[in-house]
């Protein structure tokens, strides 16, 4: 069902009704590939896949067809301090290039088959400078949730979720930073390449956000005081692909801290979700770990837009056809030992 | 142009005689490349796969439309003792399996987008025993990079190779540890997943051969003694690769033993190759340090049958996609910094 959030606690009374994986599906799932045509075990973290995908998915035969990406774009009150090598325009640039199908987004989504839709939330008002204040209302938190819940297709059977927003890795810096602890310099990296000036800057600017919000709420609260509405339109949709049982490929850092928000919000909210890839920004390792999620792909990518995701999807994909369209032993007349 | 062999002699030649990578071509990819609307370097891995990809291949706005996938497939006298957990009569039920589309090879390969060949060499004549003899008279050795040559489609645009054949890690690891040096029980896995009895005699069966024949000759006389007609193949089809100007996706464990032959036999004959993924199988991680790939993909995958690699074909398809068709800051009127 669709849900209007009148209020933060209207997310959070959903967050907590999430459903868990189907462990009679899966055991089904496992049953199925060890009759299939190959050594048991040598699809390695394929089969790993096509049983968690099962788990949340269902049905045996079905192959992944229908996959959707989605990025999120949002401007922060923390880019006028300096924290990003390129200005806060890019921001509304790029999501013009991603709506003229020149970005790499377009190309690696195109590639794996899914489709691309682009939320551009409302950026010619950025955020509040998180060192003076919270980045956002609740009101615009929730309604940044909402537009994200809003977005997803109920027609996928794969959801990709990225972002666009000029000074984003400051905010998801401050989030890892306050809901994970250690100091900002563990947690700030160079984003889209800020020099060792900058990279100062960026670290300071953390460090004043985590000190004034650290501790002052659970995920949610803390995504409002440090966030932003791309990062908290993220998380909405990835709580709406719970609710729909979509599985979900996380992106890199910016996904990964907004997906934090709800974990640290409720325990096992992000189960249907893998790690898409290990991106070169600084943090996202240590992030993946905090998460508890072995990431895919390790390629050394650090753009952002759900691109690390988005080339993940066909790993899924291949998972998926094997298992649903691979012969069994019997069907092929193949000796099994 | 085509070629046929009369003589192993005759190999040798047209492998001495491959052309390098294009430098200037690569420059001009690399000019085109940081023109685009990304950070520089943001795209990683995928942006040294590009460089690489137009140094053989050429065209600034080339995607990747005819991935070809080829599976050879032998037998191999060593089957007879006992060094494999599947019975010989497996490679020609599979080969079956392969032409009715039931394998994770087929999947794969159709989910990327590529064609799929299989190509089966006198299945009913296992090469020798090599414990015994060389495997294969020359005539043999000449017949299959002869068949593997001849396989490799002209208007393909990527390459991918791969085997099936019980007992054939059994070579691989013979080959590897012949030309590479180091003890029989360091390159020897489980293959399909031997026990630890057949393991030991595997093991043992590696080291005879590899007594038996090292050192006898450069890599392509070591493939005659120690190898099998699919990896033979798998060889041949790489050099007219080359030939070609075709690039390479390598798969697991065997295809590299049999790369290995080549790059044994003519310094740089590799070169027009990537590592798709690092498989499961014990060796293979230190075959690909020594043949100095990094592997795209970790995924602990031990299959065969070209299926890591032809996972990797959507990596490489994501990176030309965004090389030939993302928009340059100027076109998309992106601010460059």
């Amino acid at each position: 069902m669709t849900h209007d959030f009148a209020t933060l606690s209207d997310f959070r009374t959903c967050l907590a009704g999430c459903t868990p994986a189907d462990d009679d599906m899966r055991a089904a799932a496992d049953a199925h590939n060890m009759q299939l045509t190959k050594p048991p075990g040598a699809l390695g973290q394929l089969e790993d896949l096509a049983l968690w995908y099962r788990s949340w998915r269902g049905g045996e035969n079905t192959e992944i067809s229908t996959p959707q990406v989605i990025v999120f774009a949002g401007n922060h009150g923390v880019a006028a301090r300096g924290v990003s090598a390129f200005p806060a325009e890019v921001t509304a640039q790029m999501v013009m290039n991603f709506q003229h199908g020149g970005a790499a987004i377009n190309q690696i989504a195109r590639v794996n088959g899914a489709t691309l839709d682009v939320v551009a939330l409302d950026l010619d008002q950025p955020t509040a400078d998180f060192t003076q204040a919270p980045a956002m209302s609740e009101e615009e938190l929730v309604a940044a949730l909402q537009a994200g819940w809003d977005a997803v297709n109920a027609d996928a059977d794969l959801l990709v979720v990225g972002e666009m927003g000029i000074a984003n890795t400051t905010s998801a810096a401050a989030l890892a930073c306050a809901l994970l602890g250690g100091e900002a310099a563990e947690w700030t990296g160079r984003g889209t390449g800020v020099n060792d000036a900058g990279l100062s800057v960026k670290t300071q600017v953390v460090a004043e956000g985590v000190t004034l919000h650290k501790g002052q709420g659970d995920g949610l609260e803390t995504l409002r005081r440090l966030g932003g509405r791309e990062l908290a339109a993220m998380a909405g949709a990835m709580a709406r692909a719970r609710d729909l049982r979509i599985p979900v490929i996380l992106d890199g850092f910016i996904c990964c801290a907004a997906a934090l928000c709800l974990e640290h919000t409720q325990k096992g909210a992000l189960d249907h979700t893998v790690a898409g890839h290990q991106s070169a920004e600084a943090g996202h390792a240590r992030l993946l770990e905090a998460l508890g999620k072995p990431p895919l792909l390790q390629l050394g990518l650090r753009l952002g837009e759900a691109s690390g995701a988005a080339l993940a999807i066909g790993l899924l994909k291949g998972a998926m056809a094997c298992h649903a369209s691979m012969a069994t032993f019997a069907q092929a007349g193949v000796s099994d030992s």
